[in-house]
């Protein structure tokens, strides 16, 4: 931590900083500079951060260079991380395609679904149940009964399921269906839920919130990371700016920022992030090629009739391209498509019964 | 709601979207320009979000040219509205300053900061017992323990208590123990939480997401009234900008903008919006002046030692300041201040014995 | 400034940072922490930035934490600086209301303009001749033409005459009929024209660049005093953000943020900021409450017929009300309000003869 | 274009519009709907612009649906352009890749990183010899000395020139030496300098500004295009958003939007985006696979030294690395890497002397 005095400080101000960091048993150098005196402290931040340095007289501002979580940190796990979700691999190496439709609405329209997302080179399906929606008069998803639809599809189809989860006390359901729990972009900052599926003892799929910064999204993991759960795969979805022309901005920097900085995986949704359909590939490719460890792609088969972001989901004819582009990019990246795994589909099927 | 062609559409696409329209019992009216055509829309809006018109052929943009709120909107409820909260009214010709320790910590911390925030004209505290924190290793509060302090403040000094609520689960707790449940800016979009709150017969103090456009602020307020509850207080609290001199940007047009779309009170968190304690006396002269209904204050007995935000926290210095403020500029603005109504105090105390 | 070492860096590598400053007769602390070892510098900021620090083995990051400008700075000019235009005050103690067309279109429509701008308690007028537009097909100004009816204007009113400049080549033209030149918001980081007003021997008007920090503004503002001109009066007219419902977000934070660094004045421009004519008295009442030094207000006098941002100027029946909350609440923040010098009327008169 | 009305809007305020509408000899079609009344308009849109519709009572909102520019849009030239800069080819089919130092600061240094972009796999040679900067302390440029030394490397490595110029009275010098001059982001707005560029009979290079909507960068080319220039080729290079891990954020889904609304070749700037040595190469993978036209790289024989953004360019050990990715990716593309021409090299030796 580095405490910046504002340039009419004192001496006695400075030297206030400096015994208030000794009675936490802090170090503090002192350089004096021309315009400014900079105080660098050295000890535990947390014992820092309670002295509420910013207070006191004559200081400017306080600047923490250590970051803010631990565990999902490359510091001290410098090697990457890959995750299994139901036996799928998600990490360096691999290239991980999930896919589905936004919202599960009928079985049929579930496991056509999935059959779209097989074909586009997908080893995971992504259906949503519950559905957070920006208004209350959007349609709010199927509930349980689409976790039973998601089990029944993954039990014909061998496709590892991801979920969303919404609510905290609707974790332990989810979590009895579903391979993955979802946390959604709206929820990125709803600790109550980090720290429930934190506790679920199922890998979680932690979408970057649209005004998160890669700092606060790291933060996020490391709530559920406390809770004893280090299979967390992290997603960029886009993020809120001035243009118009995309729902979001694809911040496809955050891919490589965030694997500098995190051992976890990483991946991205090229539909969320555009919001177009045809913009799905390009950002598809861009995704790969940057580096990321998988992609996450709406699919629907017939998105003129789906509840839910029907705008920007692929139809059929668009599925041979992603095959093509997840089968060429990912080689030429030096990883391996991953496969679905099919090892859980009879207990799973059992499920819904 | 309308419809853009793409300057290459066909007649026929324009007749598809035509048809779909009159599918669901709507109007079509179009207009044929030399470089685009439009439809417009007339007839219910949800039934035409179904069409998922944006992935017909030819279709270029579909705006939406109604708002996507109804409870809370001015169009239907054309007066606005003023909420009482323990006696205490807050919204049109009235001024209410809310004042409080971001965390509630002691007894003694609490019930000093209270006595501060009634000199600084305050007749409602606002203390938190839950606290979400971006690090999850920030301090989280005092729970229950916080709301029991929080109580018997309030029979001491007279003044309403808002506080925050974190968790659908948690909301009966403190819906038992406060006059009216805040829903903080990283939770705008925790639809399980707002409809919890919705049900709990409580106001609610509805921050804005750093991030949220006013459509989506107003939005989350839908969620609330459409569980029947219309008592709900909106606060401006900064958005996230480019801008790093202030912790947040306030959004000090979103005031009256907001005024106008919705009857609901609108007051201003000037200690969040600029995370600096020298911001808050003007910023808090600015949302008076640009009509805000309230203030939302940080004050702390010894800011120093502030377990929570101690950076923008007001100590008793700066107290006298507040009040002139809010009593001249009120004045000028044609409001009254609100005054303590003392009415809970014997119930409250009952509460935490 | 303090150069902050990645977590595995050497002590090589620290070395190599101490020797580089060494090198520039700098001084180099070292702090070494847990996680972290961070060093303070000590000397000169523009030497070190030439070391190219960041691009060192085992540097994370390079902070700065003086500022990067000096003249404007109140660092070696603590008091904060009045400017006079044509006998007019502007700054601290004083509130000036500059008011006028957007863009001046005939003598007429100018002179009516003016007349509106004084009955709103303006003592200067502002009017655009040549206007940086965002198409090539709107409405680009009248040129030297208007500046000449500004001139004569300023001889029937006795209003001091500021007016924009586009072009390091017209700065002279415009030099010669204005009393103060406005470089526009598309313009804050047009470097040569920023240096050519700085030698142009008269005042400055700066405007915010819609997407630039206070740091930047305030370094657009060191290019005009670095030619000898202090004479600036800064404008902030809304940055660029996410939210659509006004036109721009007015920083209002910006107001005593940049009034703390800098000793310039800083007025406010309530038209361009929020770009609704509904928006204007509530953000000049804000503006004034914040403690900005003036204001900048579109006025027409029939808003209709505007040739540029017609939607945003206060016709006639607005006057009276900007007038009223100009007098009270300047009183009320202790300043008193500006009033025309008129002691230029003849020359200005001849010029255009 | 069309005009929403308030939902309080009378059937004579409807009138009112229509009537204007028809008076400057335009078609309105209305459609009533339950909460609001839209007026679809067929016509010239700059005569209904001139109308100021926003300003009628009843009017809440006036949406433009045409796009505000022509020349440069893909409605009137459907196929995509492909310029040639003193024999090199950008646009479809083919990947140019330009690179060089951020300032030109010597012979020996310039023409050593010559070499290293042509090893990059580059066909044009980019160097700065005046340098737009945001502090006035900081390097300003050789000037036309910095010109003659590119001219002469020119001359010597058969790579074509491109070059920054920044004040419209500068652009006849720029234009002696350089094959393509380059309108900096700061610059995107600065018309006066637009419209000399349009006239000077070289090629342009027009970056976006960096919180430029898409729509304002084509608008700015049409500035260009409006003076016969159409040899003009968009590069983004990162908008400013609220995340600070990078110097901007690289909006790669811009490059996709932008080549489907307009014709002209759309390259990326890896170096500015970022400001990150680290990321230049993920995101240069990133910016071929979605479909860029070419990269702009900056290149340093010895980046620790250098006087301009030293921290973002490549030393010779990863041009290697850029060489490959242009090549195996634009394959995987379709595209065929740009070659230097060496067609000019004796002329331009000739002007430095």
């Amino acid at each position: 931590m580095v405490v910046v005095m504002a340039p009419e400080a004192t001496a006695a101000e400075v030297e206030a900083v400096v015994g208030l960091v000794r009675s936490v048993s802090g170090q503090a150098f002192v350089s004096r500079g021309l315009s400014r005196t900079i105080v660098g402290l050295v000890g535990d931040v947390t014992d820092f951060e309670a002295l509420n340095l910013g207070s006191l007289a004559g200081v400017l501002q306080v600047i923490r260079v250590s970051v803010p979580y631990k565990l999902v940190s490359r510091e001290h796990h410098p090697a990457r991380s890959q995750i299994r979700v139901g036996g799928v691999p998600i990490g360096p190496g691999t290239l991980t395609v999930i896919a589905g439709p936004c919202a599960v609405e009928s079985p049929e329209q579930t496991l056509e679904a999935a059959r779209m997302a097989k074909s586009a080179g997908a080893s995971m399906l992504r259906g949503g149940a519950f559905k957070p929606r920006t208004s209350p008069y959007a349609y709010q998803g199927l509930g349980e009964q689409g976790l039973r639809i998601l089990a029944d599809v993954r039990a014909e189809t061998g496709l590892a399921v991801v979920t969303e989860v919404v609510d905290p006390a609707g974790v332990d359901v989810v979590a009895k269906y579903a391979d993955m729990l979802q946390v959604g972009a709206r929820n990125m900052q709803n600790f109550a839920l980090l720290q429930a599926v934190g506790s679920a003892g199922k890998p979680v799929l932690l979408k970057r919130g649209f005004s998160a910064t890669i700092d606060e999204w790291l933060s996020a993991a490391e709530y559920i990371a406390q809770r004893g759960n280090l299979n967390i795969v992290l997603c960029e979805r886009g993020i809120r700016t001035f243009e118009t022309a995309t729902r979001n901005t694809l911040d496809i920097s955050a891919v490589p920022v965030a694997q500098r900085l995190s051992h976890l995986p990483v991946i991205v949704d090229p539909s969320h992030s555009g919001g177009r359909r045809d913009l799905v590939v390009p950002l598809a490719r861009a995704a790969i090629a940057v580096g990321a460890d998988g992609l996450l792609i709406d699919v629907h088969p017939n998105p003129k009739s789906a509840l839910c972001d029907g705008d920007q989901a692929l139809p059929e004819s668009d599925i041979r391209e992603i095959a093509d582009v997840a089968a060429s990019l990912s080689t030429l990246m030096g990883r391996t498509l991953a496969a679905p795994s099919g090892e859980f589909g009879q207990v799973a099927a059992g499920v819904s019964r």
